[in-house]
C-alpha cells in the first residue's frame, strides 16, 4: 500500500485550482513515491474557500494558516498565493519541519529570500519554488541536449515573456500593479521564470544592465475581491498609482562568457502568454515559443551541409521527457501537466530525502539578479552581481 | 446536492485511461448538471483490471460485462473497446436502458450501426459516439464561424490524417491490422474521424470515389496482451497477413456542391498523429492542424485588401468555447481535454432529456461513407450514396 | 569571346516578360555556354509589341510569326503564348531546325504533344517545356535527395496547387475559362506543373481517378485585349458559359507502388499561388510550399530518436542547387529565378547537344495522365494508362 | 525618348553586383523617370574589374576613383565599397555636383557623416543611403500601417540581426574584423540597418545603453583579395587580432516613449542573414523576418474578440508597394529586387529635384545611435543623445 503524504494549500485562486489539479492528477497518471492527500485548504474568505474544496476535494478547511501550519498532521504546505505572503508563511512553516511547495516568484526580496532559503536550511526541510516551465518536456529536452553538448560552447540567450492584459487604460489597479504587493512588474512577474530558465540552461550571471517604462501611470482602483485573476473588475471611479513598472529590458552577460537578453511586458498586443527563448551555441541551437509548447526548435551544423535547417522536435513521443506516462505519440499537453511534473519530482524528493530543483536557493539567485535589474534600472548603469 | 449518475466502464487501455481522466476532471473544472461516479471498471484481465480500478478510483472491477449491464445501479455504460466489440455491448446496454459513451468509429459496418442506433431509439436512451475532435475548440470554432457565415458559400473540403507507426516492416500484426477486428485500416480508424468532421462542419457526402494500398502485406505476429496501445510487441517468429488496408484516399462530392478529399495513412514518416483540414469558402477559409490543435487559421476577404491574411487565432480565450473553464488566456490545454468536453456535454443530454451529437445517427452516417469506399476501392467506379 | 544564340519569342504578356527577363539576366549570374541574343519579338498587336521590345531590348519586331520561323539567323523560338496556339507554331519551328523552349502546358491533347514530339526528334532539335519548377532550387534539393536514398522507399505523394482568382463570379470569361483555347481549368493550367513534378521526384503514374466541377457556370465575357494576365476586364454586359472546370481531384497509383493525390483550383480563397507538395518514405520525408519557395522541410528517421522533426531547410547556401551564382548565404531569390535557370540549363544542351529535361517527352507523358484525369471525371471510373 | 543618366561605379564584389543588377532592371519593369546608363566601373584590380564590367555591360573601366569623379559625363556616383572608403570618395564626389548613391553604413563616425552631408547640402546633390530593407514591399507596407493609425500608440521595438558566418575560429580576419577598416563588427554593419528602420518605423531615439563581447579573440590572417565576400580565405598560418565585437546587445528609449531592444551579432549558428523584428502598439502588432522577407504578420485588436489573431500577410499583391511592376499575385521577389527600388526611387528623386530617404541625414542619425552604442558598451552608463 502507497505511503501517503497530507498536504494543506494555502490560496485558492488560479494557482489553487493549478495545484489541486496536479496534486489529483500526478498519481493517476505516474508512479508517485507517495500518495498525496488533499488534507486542508486554507483561506480568509470562507464561502469562496468552502466551495472550493468541496469541488476539488480538499477534505477539511481552515481561515487561519498558523493553525494549518501548526497541525501535526500535515506534511506538506502548498503556497499558492502572491509573492508578497510567501515569507511569512513559508518562514514559519519551515520551522514547523513541514515540507514547502511554494508559488513563484519566490519572494519580495533578496533579503528575505536569504532567510527563507536559511531557516528551511537549518529545519532539514524540502523546498521547491515552482518555476514550472523547468518541467515542460520540451524545455526538460532543451536541458538534456545541452548537457549532452549538442550545442557545444553556448554563445547567446535571448526571451522575452511578452503579455497584453493591460493594455487597456481601463484595466483596474489589481495587487499586480502596486509595489507593496508585487515589488515589481513584469520584471518580477515574467522576468523571475526566464531568469530561472537563464540559470537552469545557460547557467549563472555576473552583469546586468536593465531599463524600465511606464505607459499607463494611473488606474481605475480594482475590486479587492476580483484580483485574483486576469480578468479583475473596477472598484469605482477613483483612480491610483501605478507603482511598478509596465515593460522591462535587461541584458547580462554570463559567467561563461554567454550574452544574455530579457525583454518581460503586459503591453505586447496579441501576445497572451508567450514566453519565447533562443540560445545559440557553436554546435547547434535551440529556439522554444510557450505558445506552441510542445514543440522545440534545433539546429544541428552536424547534419549534412546541404539539408541542415531548424528541425521542429514535437516533443510528444516516449523517449522525451515525462511523456511515456501521458499519451501515445503525438497527442499534446498542456499548461497544467508541466505542475503535475512538479509534484511528481517534489514527492519523490520528499521520499528520498533528496533537494528538488528550483528550490529556494534557486529562487535567492533569482532574485539577486531581478534586484540587480532593479537597480541598474535606476542608475542607469551596469551592476555586477557578487556570486 | 448535485444528483450523481454511476458510470460502468467496458475497457481499461488506452481508451479506458482517456475516458476515466475525462469522468473525473470534468466536475472539477464545469459546472456538471450532475456528477458522475466511477463505479464499475469491467474487462477480461483480471490483475491488470484491478490495477487500472485501484488507480483511477473504479469502486468495483466485472470482469463479465454482461453482469454488469444487467446491474440497476448503473447509468451510463462506457464502450472503451475496439470497434468489433460495439455492437453486441451496445445493443445489450440500450436494451438495459443505459445511455451509451461509445469509443469511435461506431461499428465494423453499416448493418450493424443501423441496428444500434434503432436500439437505441427504442429504448429512448442517449448515445453519444466519441469522435472527440468535434470538441477540441478550435474545431468547435471553425463550426460557430461557419455557421455565423463568416466562410461564404463553401467550396473545397481537404483533410489528411497522417500517422506512421506501422512504416516498421517488424511492427506486429495487432488486432488494427487484421479485417475481423478492425474492418479495414486508417479507412476505418482515421477516416472515421475526418468524415465526421466533414459531416459536422460542411454537410452530407453524396458520392465517393476510394482507392487503398498495402505497401506491407505480411508481419510478425502480435503479442495479443500487448495490443492495446502502440507500442506492441511481437510474439515469436510466426508471421501473418496483413488484411486491412495502409493507406487509403478519397473523393467526394457534397449535397451542397463542395468538392472534398480525404487521406489516411499510417506510413507518413514523421507524422505522430496529425489530422489537418483546409476548408475554402467565398468570403473565408480555414485551417487546422492537429499538431497544433490550440490554434485555428482563418484568411477573410472581409479584411482590407492591402492587408489580408491567414490569421493564426489562438484559441485559448475566454470566449471560445470550453475555455473560461480551464486557464486564464493563453494557456494552451492538450489532447485529452476534449473528452472532458464530451463527458460534460454527453451529462448535460442526460439530464436535460435532449439528444448530444456525435451520436449513433451520426455514426451510421460516417459507416455509410465508410463503406462506399471499401466498394469504390474494390470496383474502382465513383459510389452514389443513397440518402 | 563567347558565342551567341539568336533568340525570337512569341508572345509579350505575363510569360514574354519572365522569358526576357530570363534570357537577359543568364549571363549576368551565370557562366552560360553561349550568350544569347534578344534578335526578334512577335506579336499580333504592334503597339503593344513595340513597346514590349523597346523596353526589354528585343532588336526587331514582326507580327507574323511564320516569318520568324523562316528566318535562317534565328537559333531558338521561345513559344511564350497559351496552351491552344502551341502545337502549329512548335511544329513549324522544328521543322525549320529551331531549337525551341515552349511555355507549359505543352499542348492541347496527347494527339498533339506526340506529333510535336516526333517532329522535334525528327529534325534533331532540343526541345524544352517549361514547368519551372523542376528549376526552384528548393526542388531541385529534393530530387537530389531523393536519389540519394534519404527517403528510403516511397510511399505517399500528396500536392495541391490552389489559387483564388476567379472566386468574384464577376470576373469575365477570359481564354482560360473556354475549352477552345484552355482545354481545361486548373486540371491543366496547375495539375500539369504537379503532375511533371511527380514524374520528376516519384516516377511514372499507372492509373488515375479524378473528379472536377463548377462553382460559376456563367461569367460576363472579357475584354480579349486584356486577356493576357489575371487582371481582366469585362467587356460589356453580355455572359457566355464557363466551359472548362473550376475545380479538380485527382488519386493516382504510381508504377513503383507510391499512392498519390493531386488538388488544382482557383477557388482556395486567400491561396494566390500555392503550390504544395508532401512526400512521404520509409526513412524520411519532404514537404514544399510555393508560398515559401525558398525553404524546404525535410524530416529524416535517420535523426536520433529523441530529437526528430521536420527541419527547415532554407535552401539559399552556396552548396545548394544554383544558388552559388546568385547571393551570398541565406538572401532568398524569387519567382523568375527559376527561369533563368531554365535558360541556363536549355542553353548549355544546345551547346552540349544533349537533351534536356523537361521537354516535350515529359509534356507527352504529362498529357497523358492530364487526359486520363478528364476521361474519369467523365466515366467515373478509374483510368489504367498504356505506358 | 526617355532621359539618360550616366552612372559611375566603384566597387565590383558583392554590392557591386547587386548595385548593376538594379541599375539594369529598373527601367525593365519601373516607368523610370529617366534611364540609367551603367557608363564606367572603378576599381583597383584592372584584371576582375575588366571581367565585372564586361559581364555587366558597364561601357568602360576606370582604376583612379579620383578621374572617374572629374567626369563631366558622369551623372551619379554609385559607391559600393566598405564603409572606410565612403568618406573620401563622398565628399570629393559632391563637390564636384554628382549624385550619389551609397552603399551603407554611411561612414566610420559622426564626424565624418557630418561633413559628408554639409558637403552633399552646400552642393546641392541629391544623396541616398542604401539602407535598402526600407524598400523591402513588406518593411514598406509596415510603414504604411503605422502611419495610417493600424497599430494605434507605439509601445515596443524588438529588433534582431543574426548571421553565423564566423563562429568556425578559423574564418579569417577580414576586413570587417578590423576596427580600421569596419570602425565595429555587427553593431555597425547590422544594428545600423536595425536602427535605420527603427527611425524610419518608430521615431527617434533618446537614449541608449548597450554591452557587447568577443567570443573568438584571434583568427587567421586573411587573402586579401578573397576579402569582399563571406567566403574569404585563409593566407598563411599567421594569426592577429580581432578587433571589432562579434556581438553586442542595445536597449534604447525612443523620444515618444517606445522601449526598444536590438540585438546584433555574427555568432548565431543557423542564421544566414536573419533580420527580424517586432512592433507593440496599443491597437496592433506587427512582426517581420527577413528569411520570409515577403511576409508581414499583423495582429488587430480591432478584429472580433473570438477571431484575432496575428495573421500573415503575403505581401506579393497588386495593391502592396511596389509589387505591381513585377509579377501577378502570389509570386514572390527577392533579396535584390529592394535594391531595384531604391534605384527606381534615386532617379525620381534626381529628376524632380526633391530628396530621397534614407539619405546621409538618416545616415547621420544612425550614427549618432551607433556611436552612442560603442561609448556606453565601454562606459557601462546609459547614453543620452543631443538630438
Amino acid at each position: 500500500m502507497l505511503k501517503t503524504l497530507n498536504v494543506g494549500i494555502v490560496g485558492y485562486k488560479f494557482m489553487g485550482r493549478a495545484h489541486s489539479n496536479a496534486w489529483l492528477k500526478a498519481p493517476l497518471f505516474f508512479d508517485v513515491a507517495a500518495k498525496p492527500v488533499l488534507k486542508v485548504a486554507c483561506g480568509r474568505h470562507e464561502p469562496s474557500l468552502k466551495e472550493f474544496a468541496e469541488r476539488w476535494g480538499w477534505q477539511e478547511t481552515q481561515t487561519d494558516w498558523k493553525k494549518l501550519i501548526s497541525r501535526a498532521d500535515i506534511d506538506i504546505i502548498d503556497i499558492a498565493l502572491p509573492q508578497h505572503l510567501h515569507y511569512e508563511i513559508a518562514i514559519a512553516a519551515a520551522k514547523e519541519g513541514k515540507h514547502i511547495f511554494c508559488e513563484k516568484p519566490l519572494a519580495m526580496s533578496v533579503k528575505q529570500a536569504e532567510e527563507m532559503l536559511r531557516v528551511c536550511e537549518d529545519n532539514k526541510v524540502i523546498h521547491y519554488l515552482n518555476h514550472n516551465y523547468r518541467r515542460v518536456p520540451a524545455i526538460a529536452l532543451a536541458k538534456k541536449m545541452i548537457e549532452n553538448g549538442l550545442l557545444g560552447r553556448l554563445f547567446h540567450w535571448r526571451a522575452a515573456y511578452q503579455q497584453d492584459w493591460i493594455v487597456d487604460p481601463e484595466f483596474p489597479l489589481t495587487w499586480q500593479l502596486r509595489k507593496e504587493t508585487a515589488q515589481a512588474g513584469p520584471h518580477w512577474d515574467l522576468n523571475s521564470h526566464c531568469v530561472d530558465l537563464a540559470h537552469y540552461l545557460i547557467g549563472s550571471i555576473d552583469s546586468v544592465t536593465a531599463m524600465s517604462t511606464n505607459f499607463i501611470t494611473e488606474r481605475p482602483l480594482a475590486d479587492e475581491a476580483s484580483t485574483g485573476n486576469l480578468q479583475a473588475e473596477v472598484n469605482g471611479s477613483e483612480r491610483g498609482q501605478v507603482t511598478v513598472e509596465d515593460a522591462a529590458l535587461m541584458i547580462v552577460k554570463f559567467a561563461n562568457g554567454v550574452m544574455g537578453s530579457f525583454e518581460a511586458t503586459r503591453f505586447a498586443t496579441g501576445r497572451k502568454n508567450k514566453l519565447s527563448f533562443e540560445i545559440y551555441g557553436s554546435k547547434g541551437s535551440l529556439t522554444f515559443d510557450l505558445e506552441r509548447m510542445n514543440e522545440l526548435m534545433f539546429f544541428s551544423s552536424s547534419d549534412a551541409d546541404d539539408t541542415q535547417g531548424f528541425r521542429k522536435i514535437i516533443v510528444t513521443e516516449p523517449q522525451h521527457p515525462y511523456i511515456k506516462s501521458w499519451w501515445p505519440p503525438g497527442h499534446i499537453i498542456g499548461y497544467e501537466h508541466s505542475f503535475v511534473h512538479a509534484v511528481v519530482d517534489f514527492i519523490d524528493a520528499i521520499e528520498n530525502k533528496k533537494q528538488v530543483t528550483p528550490n529556494f536557493n534557486d529562487g535567492l539567485n533569482t532574485m539577486k539578479v531581478l534586484e540587480a535589474g532593479l537597480l541598474s534600472a535606476q542608475t542607469k548603469q551596469q551592476i555586477t552581481l557578487n556570486t
